[in-house]
């Protein structure tokens, strides 16, 4: 069973029962495939008279993004693997327990979260997560300073700059995020209702040179390793734990990109309470904590970030120049602005869009949080390298919301 | 003869003799081992009858750099290779030419220019080359712009990035020029005349800050492939030809680390006038010529990369975003300042200098040249965020030398 091939649901199990010590020795394992069969087969095995389970994601060697089948490696399955494993030491009990990995089938085998649910879902349901801001700020802190040329060795960076090279999942990021918004192209998905407001992101020369130079970071920065694709949908939750999941876009980028993920799908959701908030005081109840939540997650992430920089920072000139941490801090929270606002932007006139606004059955109302949305973005977006606090960050929101 | 040794100067010959079609078969060659031992051997192979010739170089397995050996890979010669290969591409004429590459053995067969003299030692000896400002600025904008996201496919250059990934060899950049001139530590070599601006050095608060966003440049920015080592010592020249040769520092930085080093070596030979024109008015005439040439360097540079950038940039957001090449230009115009001045300041108190200063004999003159070199080099590195034309480089230069 060692040459690749998708695996069936019986070669799931028997894989699962050759795993040491998880499940109990003859144990009659069930298995059930609930992927979406589009990048991965996701294999949920689970036992029933233990009750434990496990999961087994599988890489397939083609995607079906853009209609059509379009091949990918499996060296994604590698690098999601190795970046899981890594952030589990980093943060260990943010990201699924990794048993085993299978490098020539392109298998993962991890840690059932299925007593989390997916946190965009939840945010949608109206469900807070009070421990949210303090988990993910504790994971973006720990895994990009110890990844970054601040917090481990500096040779060493190199060759895992080396490892996580990651061309097909970058692309993917380069067209969809940093340049079909501001173009004319079919790639993107945009609601007639809109079309004036899509229209104006092709013709506005400030947006696009604030774009380029964000592009530019994202293609040439090797700050840390990201975690790449850090919205909501890639965080499993409960009000009482957080984790996080499918880093199969892990390479070397620019901090930024990740804390501004995280950012931009709370706006996301924050534009889509539109509707989904049953009256105007819950709305604004609701509006209020993802606010309060974007604030406290980026305090709490620089407050982790400079305390980790003060005790273990490895760079004696960062350490040491006076007026270089705060530098540097206020130029990553311009990058989390600007990362923040192109995720909005693409979210709503690009390729691929978030349940949080477009399954807002109300016509109106859903035009309404689109439009607000790509305000918000926009403006962060041309806010971005003269930011100097988190709160000029909710100051635009709260103008975009007017 | 395929594991790796240390070749003999007969096994030179044999290899030699074995590359099809280079010697007359049956010439009998003559072989000298000319390196000085430390990092390569370098052998010199001749044919008195036909007067053909080469030169092998072969990667040895150490270093003897700080005083004891210091084991080196043996990778740095795949990269050297692999990169003088890529330069003969891009910038045919302006490298030499590479006959043949033996992995396993380190080695590297190229043309022989021993009609030429490496730059610097002609600078010292009054050599004026009128060609060079127009030869450098060709290889720079056309090394650095069809090796960035601008001028090639955006994927394959993060599987270059990959292949240049070089640990080894940038952590003697960053110890020796972006660490150790700012501290106090027996890696520097400092003249006992000069204590006292050298420890200066190493209290300048607002110097630290401005090496430390440097370093981190270094550390960072996969802008480009980079000849990693671009001194006036790297280059083999006659008044009609340049030649760049040993990039063995080669790897992805940013791309006014090579300009400026090429700025930064003008300088030192500028600072080392004091001595090595015979009257004030040679040395003020040489010197003059030595400015000229930094601002038609860079001048050219920047309207080679323009042009090639107008007629080959791939990015469609970079090309046409308004005022971003703009942007790109300055910036790039701040960075090539700011890595002069750090350049410049290692060679007069870090660990390895330059003939063009150290070989002065009298030692009056020598100590006015080392302090006008650390003025320069100090006043570079503070201009260099806020410069906008070569000119504010020059300006400085000159207020130095008064």
């Amino acid at each position: 069973m060692s040459s690749y091939h998708p695996l069936t649901e019986q070669e799931a199990i028997e894989i699962a029962q050759s795993i040491d010590g998880f499940f109990p020795a003859g144990a009659s394992l069930s298995c059930k495939e609930i992927g979406d069969g589009n990048l991965n087969l996701v294999f949920h095995i689970t036992d029933s008279v233990s009750g434990k389970s496990l999961i087994m994601k599988q890489a397939l060697p083609y995607a079906k993004v853009v209609g059509e089948s379009w091949p990918l490696t499996l060296d994604r399955a590698r690098i999601e693997s190795e970046k899981l494993i890594l952030e589990g030491k980093l943060a260990p009990g943010l990201v699924p327990v990794v048993y085993k990995y299978d490098k020539e089938l392109a298998l993962t085998v991890m840690e059932d979260l299925s007593d989390h649910v997916i946190m965009r879902h939840g945010l949608i349901g109206g469900t807070r997560y009070p421990l949210f801001a303090d988990h993910i700020s504790t994971f973006m802190a720990r895994t990009l300073f110890f990844t970054s040329d601040l917090g481990m060795n500096q040779q060493e960076k190199k060759l895992q700059v080396k490892t996580f090279i990651n061309p097909e999942l970058c692309k993917i990021t380069e067209d969809l995020i940093f340049d079909d918004p501001y173009t004319v192209t079919p790639n993107n998905n945009i609601s007639p209702a809109i079309a004036d407001a899509a229209d104006a992101l092709t013709r506005d020369g400030e947006l696009h040179f604030e774009v380029a130079l964000l592009r530019d970071k994202f293609l040439t920065n090797a700050q840390a390793l990201l975690h790449g694709d850090l919205h909501t949908g890639s965080v499993f939750a409960t009000p009482e734990s957080t984790k996080v999941i499918d880093p199969e876009f892990a390479f070397y980028g620019p901090m930024g990109f990740d804390v501004g993920a995280v950012i931009a799908n709370l706006l996301l959701n924050y534009a889509g309470q539109e509707h989904w908030s049953a009256d105007d005081l819950a709305r604004s109840d609701f509006r209020q904590y993802l606010l309060n939540t974007i604030v406290d997650t980026w305090k709490q992430f620089e407050e982790k970030f400079r305390a980790l920089w003060n005790e273990h920072g490895i760079d004696r000139l960062a350490n040491s120049a006076p007026g270089y941490q705060d530098f540097y801090m206020r130029r990553l929270l311009q990058d989390t602005i600007g990362f923040a606002g192109c995720k909005i932007v693409r979210r709503i006139v690009g390729l691929s869009h978030v349940a949080d606004i477009d399954r807002i059955p109300d016509d109106a109302k859903r035009e309404r949080a689109q439009r607000l949305a790509l305000e918000i973005g926009t403006r962060l977006i041309k806010l971005n390298r003269n930011a100097a606090s988190i709160e000029q960050l909710i100051e635009e929101v709260k103008a975009a919301s007017k």
